[in-house]
C-alpha cells in the first residue's frame, strides 16, 4: 500500500532541537525520525520505526547465517542472579533498580549474561548438546550519569546481545570468529565503516575482547593505531618495555633544595638553572641523548584513592614519567572494579610522609614508597620505569627533590600499571610501528568471557567422558541504534539525511509538484505501480503544499530515490533525483519505472 | 535456510511445570516456548518469537489496512504525564515505579494514552492533520498482586495499544469502528471465537466501551449475554428499572420483635413463622404473588468502606434486595477510583446508629439512613428499590426488623448505585430478553476515551473556523502474548499443541525416522525442497534419537504438518501427518512435496 503523506504520521520541524549537540539527533528529530520524552529516552516515530527495522532485518539475517537462533528476555529481571556474579553491586548507579509490590528487588537489565547462562543450564546438560549460539534483539537501560547525542548515549536503547557456549577452549574460539565474521558482514551491508580493536577483557574476567569502532570525530573512544595494522583502544593499549639499564657505574642519587618546585614544569625550570646538563647515564632510554632536563627526566608520584566494591578506601601512589598524565580511562580499567579518584586533601592529612609536591619513593631515612615501604601505601610504577633509568623526583621532604634516582637500585615498585596516557608516536606493542591516536564510537564488541559466569552460576555440561566441566562462553553485542545513529551521522548533507539504500524507510520518495490534476494522476498512477512491483513507495500528495516545501521534505528526510511529477507530467515525463549525487535527470515515466526497479 | 532439530535450540521437557494451572502455560513451557524468569515474567525461546512474530505481523497488518501507522514509545516513562492525569496515583500498587540517579521518578507503563496525546499535541495543530491513528506494539508491566496463569496474567506482556485522534464526536465514531472492525479481522485471522461486550467506559473518563472477550472456562471476566444479541461483561450491565408502585393505600410499616436474626436467612425463617404471609401490595414486582417470605423481599443494606485518592475513608451503606449479593467487580466500578472494602469492627464502632445485622433506613426516631439522615452516611439503593416497593428490613434497634416499609414513602435513599450481582434470567437492559452467565478472558478492548486525556494534557487543534477545539480520542488495545495463550489453550489435545496454519512456528516439521542412510537422504532433500519454495521448515535430523521420541516432540511441538521419512524412503515413500485430525497417509515424496505446497 502507498503510503501518502496526505495521511502519513510525519511533521518535519523547521528548527532544530534544542538540546542537540550532534547531527545525527538534530536531523533524525527535526526529520520526525525520533522524539525525545525524557532526558536520553525517545520515542520512535513511524520514519524511524521503519529504518530500525531493517537494520535489525540485516543483524537478524546474518545471526541466522553465523547458526544462531534469536530468543527474547525480559527487561525487567530479579537481582538474584546478578548478586551471584557481583554485578548487582558492580554497576553502582548505572543502572535502573527497583522494587515490587512485595519489596523484591529487580533491575531493568543493561546486558544479560547472567540470565542466558542460566537458561542454558536449565536446558543443557551434555557437550552434545554444544555449541550453542543465542541471540536478543532487545531494548536495554542503563542510567547515564548524562545521557547525550541523542541515540549516541542513551538510557534506553535497542542492542543485539549474542551469547556462545561451548565446552573446550577451541570451541570458543570458532563461536567467537563466527560472530566476529558476521559483524564485519552486518558492518558491510550497512555501509558501516569500522576498526577493529583489541580491547580490555580484564574487568569482565575474560580472555579476548575486541571492539568495532566507527571512525568518527564526534567518537566517546579513543583508540590507537599503527600503519602496521595494530589498532586497540586505549584502555587496551600494553606499553612497550624498554630494556633495563646495567646498575654499575650508575652515579649516586644527590638530594638538592627545590624551592616552590611543586609542580613538573617549575622542577624542569629549576634544574635547567641549578644542575649541571644530564648525562646520558642518569635518564632512562627516552632521554637518551638530550642537552636539557625536560619532564621525561622527572617521575611524577601521582596518589589516587580506590574505593573498592566492600566500600573501603585504599590510598595508592603510581609513578609515571613526568611528560604524561594519568589516563582517566586506562587507569579505571587497571584498577576495576574499584572505583578510582584523586587523593583528597584529607587524604594527605591522614598520610604526613606523602609531602605533596614533593613525594617520591626514597628519602634520606629510607624506602617512603614502594618495598619496605614507610606508608604501608601500594607504590606502582609505568611499565618504562625499569631498573636502571634515573630520576629526578620528590625527596619526601618539603622544597627538595632529588636526582640521579636509579630505578632497581635506589627504590624499588610493589609493581606496575598501565596508568599513564597513550601517545602518538608510542611503539606499537606488537612491533608494527608508531601508533596514531583516532577517535571512534563503539558500534560492536565481541567478547570471550570464558569461564566466569559459567563458573559462578554453575552452568556445567558432561565431556565425551562423562565428566562434568564448566561451560566457556562469549558475548556478542551490536548496539541497533547506536548504529542507527551513526548511520545517520555518517550521511547527511546541508539539507538533511541521506539514507543508503538498504536502511531507507522507503525505496522511492515520489513527489506530486504542481497543481493540474494530471499531475496527480501521473504521481498517483507510478506510485501505484512501483509499489506493485514491490518497492516501498513514500508519496507526497499533499494538494495545498508547494514544491519547494516538498522538495525540502525530501530533502530533510533523506529517501535515497526521489521521482518529481511535475510540469512535464502533461508529456508522460518525469524527473529522477538521486538525493545523494544532487542529479537530476528528465525521463518518460515508463523509463523512470524501469530504472527504479533496477 | 532449513532449522535442523539436532542444532536448534529447542529442549522439549517430560515434566509439567510445577506452577502451571492452565494446559497453555503447562504446553508452552514443556514444549520449549517459554521459560520463566520470575513471577509473571518470562523469557521467549526461538519456537514461542517465531508464534509471537506472526501474531504481530497479522495485526501490523490489519492495522495499516486500518490506517494506522505504527510507531514505538519507551517503556521507561516520566511521572510528569501520568501525575497530570491523576493516573500516577490512581496505579496504586499496580505499577512498577522506579527513581532514577538524580532521583527523579519514572515509571514502567502499563499504557500510553498520556504520551500519545503529548506526542500528538506536539506535532499536530490543525484539523486537517486528522484524523489520525497511531499504534505501537510494545512489552508492557503491571505489578500483578497475582501474576499467574502463564501468559494469561503477566507482568511483563506484549500488547499492540492504538490510539485514534479526530477533533470530532462523528470522526471518533469513525475511528472506533475502523479500529473494531480490524480487530474482527485480526480474530477471525487467528482462528480465535470471540464475543464483543459492552464495557464500563466510566473509569477512564470515556463514552463507549466494548471488550472482546474470547469465551473459555478458565476466562477471569464474567460476561452476560441474552439470546437477542445484548452481551456486557457484568460490570456494564444495566439494571432495568421496575415501573414504580402508586402509594396509596399501601400498608403502614410495622415493627416486629426478630430475636437472633442478624442474617437474610435466619430474618426469612422468622417472618415465615411470625408474620402473616405476604400480600402483593407489600413487595416489589419481583415478587408479586409470592406465597412466603424470601430472601427478596428482605432489604439487605450492606456497609461498604470506601478509600478516596486522597486517603480519606468514607462509609456508605448499600441497599440491594435480600437475594442478591454485592458483586465486588460492579462495585469497584462504580465507587472508582476509590478503593472499595467491607466496614470493619473498627467502623461500626464508630458509628453506634448503624446497628449489624439489624441496619435499615428507619427507626421509630426518624431517617437513619438516606435524605435527612442521622448518621451523615450516604445510603444508596438498587435501582430495583424503586418507589412503592416494600420491603422488610433492619429497625436500627437490636432484635428488631420492620415489614411493609415502603420506598418513597417511609425512606429515601440518596441516589441508586449498580452494585448487586447480575443472575442468570435478568432482564438485558434492550429488551432482547433474559440474560445468561458466561466466562470469557479479555483479548482486546476498543474504547472512545473521548476528550478526557486532550483536556487533562492541553491538545487542542484549530478547527474550520479559526476556533481551538480539544481533540476526542480512543484508546484499542489488544494482548499479544496473552491472545498467543489463548491460541495455545483452545488448540491442543492430550499430546501437545496444535498450531493453526497462520500461527505455527513452522510450516512442516519433518521427521527422519529411522537409522537407514536413505532416510536422512530422502529427509534431506525433501526439506530442502520445500524450504526452497517458500515454506518454513523443522527438520528433526537427530541422529541418534529413536522415532518414538521424535514422533512425541513433534505432537507436543504441534507444528500443523507434519512428514514421517521412514522405512518407505527407499521407495520414494513419505508419510503425511495432519497434526489435528490425526490422519496418516502414505505418498510419493513428489506428491507430498505438492501437496505441502498447496
Amino acid at each position: 500500500m502507498v503510503t501518502r503523506l496526505s495521511h502519513f504520521f510525519l511533521r518535519t520541524l523547521r528548527e532544530d532541537p534544542a538540546d542537540a549537540e550532534v547531527t545525527s539527533h538534530r536531523l533524525l528529530v527535526r526529520a520526525g525520525y525520533i522524539r525525545r520524552q525524557a532526558p536520553g529516552v525517545f520515542a520512535w516515530l513511524p520514519l524511524g520505526l521503519k529504518v530500525k527495522a531493517k537494520i535489525e532485518g540485516i543483524i537478524r539475517d546474518e545471526m541466522s547465517n553465523a547458526g544462531a537462533y534469536e530468543v527474547h528476555f525480559p527487561a525487567l529481571l530479579p537481582r538474584e542472579p546478578y548478586e551471584i556474579t557481583g554485578r548487582w553491586e558492580e554497576y553502582g548507579d548505572g543502572i535502573f533498580r527497583l522494587k515490587d509490590r512485595k519489596g523484591a528487588d529487580y533491575l531493568l537489565a543493561p546486558t544479560h549474561e547472567e540470565v542466558f547462562t542460566l537458561l542454558v543450564k536449565d536446558l543443557y546438560s551434555s557437550y552434545k548438546d554444544l555449541p550453542l549460539s543465542i541471540y536478543q534483539i532487545q531494548d536495554k537501560y542503563r542510567d547515564e550519569a548524562r545521557p547525550r547525542a541523542g541515540l549516541l548515549r542513551g538510557r534506553e536503547f535497542t542492542m543485539k546481545d549474542a551469547y556462545s557456549f561451548d565446552y573446550t577452549d577451541e570451541g570458543l574460539d570458532a563461536s567467537y570468529q563466527a560472530q566476529r565474521d558476521a559483524y564485519e558482514r552486518i558492518f558491510a551491508r550497512l555501509g558501516l565503516e569500522f576498526v577493529i580493536v583489541q580491547a580490555d577483557a580484564g574487568a569482565m574476567g575474560g580472555s579476548r575482547s575486541e571492539e568495532f569502532l566507527h571512525p568518527t570525530a564526534i567518537g566517546e573512544d579513543t583508540f590507537v593505531r599503527s600503519a602496521g595494522g595494530y589498532a586497540a583502544n586505549v584502555e587496551a593499549f600494553t606499553t612497550v618495555v624498554p630494556d633495563s639499564i646495567p646498575l654499575e657505574g650508575l652515579p649516586a642519587p644527590v638530594i638538592f633544595d627545590s624551592p616552590n618546585t611543586p609542580t613538573i614544569a617549575t622542577l624542569v625550570a629549576h634544574s635547567n638553572a641549578h644542575l649541571d646538563a644530564p648525562a646520558d647515564s642518569v635518564a632512562g632510554p627516552a632521554t637518551t641523548g638530550a642537552t636539557e632536563w625536560s619532564a621525561a627526566h622527572t617521575l611524577k608520584n601521582v596518589v589516587l584513592a580506590l574505593t573498592h566494591l566492600d566500600g573501603s578506601r585504599e590510598l595508592v601512589v603510581v609513578g609515571i614519567p613526568g611528560d604524561r598524565d594519568i589516563d582517566d580511562k586506562r587507569v579505571e580499567v587497571a584498577f576495576a572494579p574499584a572505583e578510582v579518584e584523586q587523593a583528597t586533601e584529607a587524604d594527605f592529612e591522614k598520610h604526613p610522609l606523602l609531602v605533596k609536591g614533593y613525594i617520591g619513593p626514597w628519602s634520606p631515612t629510607g624506602a617512603v614508597l614502594g618495598e619496605e615501604s614507610a606508608t604501608g601505601i601500594r607504590f606502582l610504577l609505568d611499565p618504562r620505569v625499569v631498573d636502571g633509568t634515573a630520576w629526578i623526583t620528590g625527596a619526601n621532604v618539603d622544597q627538595k627533590h632529588v636526582h640521579s634516582l636509579v630505578a632497581g637500585r635506589d627504590f624499588f615498585g610493589d609493581g606496575f600499571v598501565e596508568a599513564a596516557s597513550v601517545r602518538a608516536g608510542d611503539p606499537a606493542p606488537d612491533g608494527s610501528g608508531e601508533v596514531e591516536l583516532a577517535r571512534g564510537m563503539e558500534i560492536g564488541h565481541v567478547f570471550q568471557l570464558g569461564r566466569k559466569y559459567a563458573e559462578a552460576l554453575g552452568l556445567k555440561v558432561l565431556d565425551e567422558n562423562g565428566k562434568l566441566v564448566t561451560v566457556t562462553m562469549g558475548s556478542y553485542g551490536i548496539g541497533v541504534t547506536r548504529i542507527l545513529a551513526n548511520i545517520a551521522e555518517l550521511n547527511n548533507d546541508a539539507k538533511g539525511l541521506i539514507w543508503p539504500a538498504s536502511v531507507a524507510p522507503f525505496d522511492v520518495h515520489v513527489v506530486a509538484a504542481g497543481r493540474d490534476g494530471v499531475v496527480f494522476e501521473v504521481a498517483e498512477q507510478l506510485s501505484a505501480e512501483l509499489e506493485a512491483s514491490g518497492l516501498d513507495v513514500l508519496y507526497d500528495d499533499r494538494p495545498k503544499v508547494s514544491p519547494g516545501v516538498k522538495f525540502g521534505d525530501a530533502e530533510l528526510v533523506g529517501v535515497p530515490q526521489i521521482v518529481i511529477v511535475g510540469r512535464g507530467a502533461t508529456d508522460g515525463q518525469v524527473e529522477l533525483w538521486d538525493r545523494r549525487t544532487g542529479d537530476r535527470e528528465v525521463v518518460a515515466v515508463a523509463e523512470a519505472i524501469a530504472r527504479l526497479r533496477a
